[in-house]
């Protein structure tokens, strides 16, 4: 197995994070989107979407979709469990997942593509798309510190890959587009401690 | 278990066809968003995002989000499977149901609720927003076309959670903003009259 990466992406970070969670060795490589590596013909052969992360499996199979890789990763070695075990916990993981991709991850990421001089030339960006997304997230940070109460992770139990989302989108806010969480939000930033103090926060 | 439904919308129609082709009888119980019913203090209980769909089991636990409300309905009555049976099949399709999510149905919602009146004095509209993601389903909906080449359903196999995905998200498309199959994509027109000639595609 190898995994065609983008070292800054917060979608691959997720795939990074997962393996390192599952303490498995798979071979990285790296893809130069600003070169184009991402669109070379036999790139799209893999990913016609011309999109990492990627997992080639050995006999030339080809899993995109970050969530799809961390599931496919989590059939074949289910321990430690980043999805659930029970059938609702499954479900609960699962709606955690999406909340945190809807409500942070994909919004960040607009703000990103709509503001950053690394798009510019690649996408109409549009400025009011933006502040829209960022007075969002803001206001569902709020939200999530709420539901965050007498939880030590996102989807109630241990740790899990709606964790693994949430915080690849923050490192996102904070990195690239300058939303940080606000220490007044307690649990929130309780929270970022702990999972930013895990060995494999940095995968 | 009742499933809290907002009958018009593409994400509750997601979790109706999955109810149908799992051939369950679960109570089904409207919410006018119109007049507000998703806000109130006893819905925000169920779902403090206040959306529907929304799945509240018989002892109260809710879970919210249309793909780990069907991921929960799989897990309970596997029969027939709609997320694949192989760590493989499950991988594959997980990444068709996210890429039908991702490239057609989040983008046409986009573009209802960046143009149709019923948003107008809800959000702020943006119609360029509209107007991109326009161009971009048509694009890929060229795409799709070509992957669905020799193939009779979305991901490969059997009918499965993707078809259900892409098939509520070309309702909307024809239904709501106006954006039709081309009768020239032969096998995304003919994939089209596959799945919607299905008994349950009225659900």
């Amino acid at each position: 197995m190898k995994l065609y990466d983008l070292p800054a992406s917060p979608n691959t970070r997720r795939v990074r994070i997962f393996i390192a969670e599952k303490n498995l060795e798979i071979e990285m490589i790296p893809i130069d989107m600003m070169s184009g590596e991402n669109k070379t013909e036999e790139y799209l052969a893999k990913n016609p979407l011309g999109r990492m992360p990627l997992l080639e499996l050995d006999g030339g199979t080809c899993i995109a979709e970050s969530i799809a890789i961390c599931r496919y990763l989590e059939n074949e070695f289910p321990d430690p469990p980043l999805f659930g075990t029970t059938s609702l916990e499954k479900a609960m993981i699962e709606m955690w997942q999406r909340r945190m991709e809807f409500q942070f991850l994909n919004p960040l990421i607009d703000i990103f593509r709509n503001t950053h001089e690394m798009w510019k030339d690649r996408i109409v960006q549009i400025p009011q798309v933006a502040e829209i997304a960022s007075e969002g997230v803001k206001e569902q940070m709020v939200w999530l510190n709420q539901e965050l109460e007498g939880k030590e992770y996102i989807a109630g139990g241990g740790y899990s890959v709606a964790d693994i989302t949430a915080q690849c989108a923050f490192v996102m806010g904070k990195a690239a587009v300058g939303i940080r969480i606000p220490e007044d939000l307690s649990n929130l930033d309780a929270w970022w401690s702990r999972v930013t103090s895990r060995p494999t926060a940095r995968a």
